[in-house]
């Protein structure tokens, strides 16, 4: 009798505890303090509430509420190239005493000589090639470690900020405001998984297993009794374009409920994210601002956007003019 | 003034809350009712305790509990053949009208004539030759149905039961015990990841982002207006052997911090975890219960423990006889 009746008073305080707690929420504040009040802001707090609405038509159970962004020109910017080719110069720099045979040998060499417009000429196959020579033949530990040492100390060339700080603080918001409401956010990104992982924690609050991206492949191998697992210079899966749906399906295994994009390799993640049943969200990046950020679409070689802007808003996906619908762009230097 | 003493008065409610609930706690009853007070139970309770105790030498942040599992052998039975060999067979038989060819040749025909022991002797050829052609063809979503549909309705022909009926329910309690102490559960099979996903969070609690498998490479394809993921008779990954460390990189992106398996499949996942810095768990179920499950491990085609029996106790893993640590194997029939 004494315990039940202990129990009883446990169960009566537990409950006034959980009333009192309701009773201490105070009104909500602005949870995107960096967007301006229009259409995008609207469209995405509108989705939020009536996904997350219990009995709601368009209700989703917390499992589902999957959000997927893309990183470069959607997270942190992306211009003049892919923050991660200058972290592959930085490599071939470090690693040239080496490599002595790289001084007579393109792309390299013009890397080695700071001609960087020669040492992108060759497009995707040289990045690659360069990509893969710096990338690999060390253990997966080792990687981390060289990606932790070069984003913690190298600094963009223009804005003179660490790579990290040149993050979108609207999308940082976003991704808080997503969280809050029980979503999972997801990085999928044509980047190195490899060379975004040891970070974004940190900087998006997404942890390495919420990390899609393109791979090279891995060997597990026993050095003297030691495990380890070996980075080998073969491609193992590009997550761009067509291939990010292909990597959503491998890591997640269920269709994300919102997808967030600035560039046409984006566009089929898009397509599939919103082709779901039920209530689906698009978004578009679009680089406006010249003043604060960069403005490209059509034309850029970095970051290419025309599909997504000639399709987009008519399959119902919204269209982010940074210059128009961002109070802030990044994060207060520090 | 008036908000600035509202506010105070709310945070106080809230910190009294807070407390109220924590005095409400119960003595916490056994987490693992189905596990005997053997040396196996007490490792693990004793792992958990130390990894999560704030400040102690051994504590592991909550982002870093992440704990393995393998699924056929250790979370459900594998005997006489992989549960996943059945639902071949199935699909052979419910595909051969699509496919008069399969009646002359082997060694489709050995399972069209109910002669599994012939369907069976080629191997793992045989047994990937089979897979190929029925588990690709069809779009991934249609795929998921016909392996939910297949799973509710399916029994094994030696118990009568579903299949997720012979899941063994001591390590359903230690699933349930490793998520409340802040641990992210995954499974890591050289099953079909694909062939789990549909089931293993009604199952097992895990979601399909946390399982990681076997698969087959898939085609992002829009047809008819209406984009989907085809599934290609080429095989992507297998997640067995010295691939169960490279699937856990790609997939999870840092090293678990306990690993359970019972084979010598899961040897190169087991070393890879307790070689790891910091406290690192093993354990590999031994099927050692001829009465109420099965019992082999050396000489046994599937499933076959021999490295993990010799090497394992000096290697620090704990190894469980599920004859004398588990008081009952599977859950009550429903």
């Amino acid at each position: 009798m004494i315990s039940s009746a202990m129990s009883f008073t446990r169960i009566t305080l537990a409950v006034l505890a959980l009333h009192l707690l309701a009773a201490t929420g105070l009104q909500a504040a602005d949870p995107l303090p960096s967007w301006n009040d229009t259409a995008p802001k609207q469209a995405i707090i509108s989705f939020v509430e009536k996904v997350t609405s219990d009995g709601a038509p368009d209700f989703v159970p917390a499992a589902e509420r999957i959000a997927v962004f893309d990183n470069d020109g959607t997270l942190w910017s992306e211009r003049p190239m892919y923050f991660q080719a200058y972290f592959i110069f930085d490599r071939i720099r470090a690693l040239a005493p080496q490599h002595p045979a790289w001084k007579e040998k393109q792309p390299f060499a013009a890397v080695l000589n700071d001609d960087l417009k020669s040492a992108l000429a060759g497009g995707e196959h040289a990045l690659l090639e360069m990509a893969m020579a710096t990338h690999a033949g060390m253990t997966t530990e080792a990687f981390h470690d060289i990606v932790t040492a070069w984003i913690t100390t190298a600094k963009h060339p223009k804005t003179g900020r660490h790579y990290t700080q040149m993050v979108y603080q609207p999308m940082l918001e976003l991704l808080d405001y997503l969280r809050a409401n029980g979503f999972k956010t997801y990085i999928v990104s044509g980047g190195g998984i490899e060379f975004m992982r040891p970070w974004t924690a940190r900087v998006y609050g997404i942890p390495p297993e919420q990390v899609v991206g393109s791979s090279i492949k891995t060997k597990y191998e026993v050095r003297h009794g030691r495990p380890a697992l070996v980075r080998l210079p073969e491609l193992n899966f590009v997550d761009d374009k067509a291939g990010k749906p292909v990597g959503i399906n491998q890591h997640i295994g269920r269709r994300p409920i919102m997808a967030f994009g600035n560039s046409d390799g984006d566009f089929e993640m898009l397509e599939w994210t919103t082709s779901g049943p039920g209530a689906r969200f698009g978004m578009i990046v679009h680089h406006t601002d010249a003043e604060r950020e960069w403005a490209y679409d059509r034309d850029s070689s970095v970051g290419k956007l025309a599909r997504g802007l000639d399709e987009g808003p008519r399959r119902g996906w919204t269209i982010v003019s940074m210059k128009n619908d961002w109070k802030t762009i990044y994060p207060p230097a520090k």
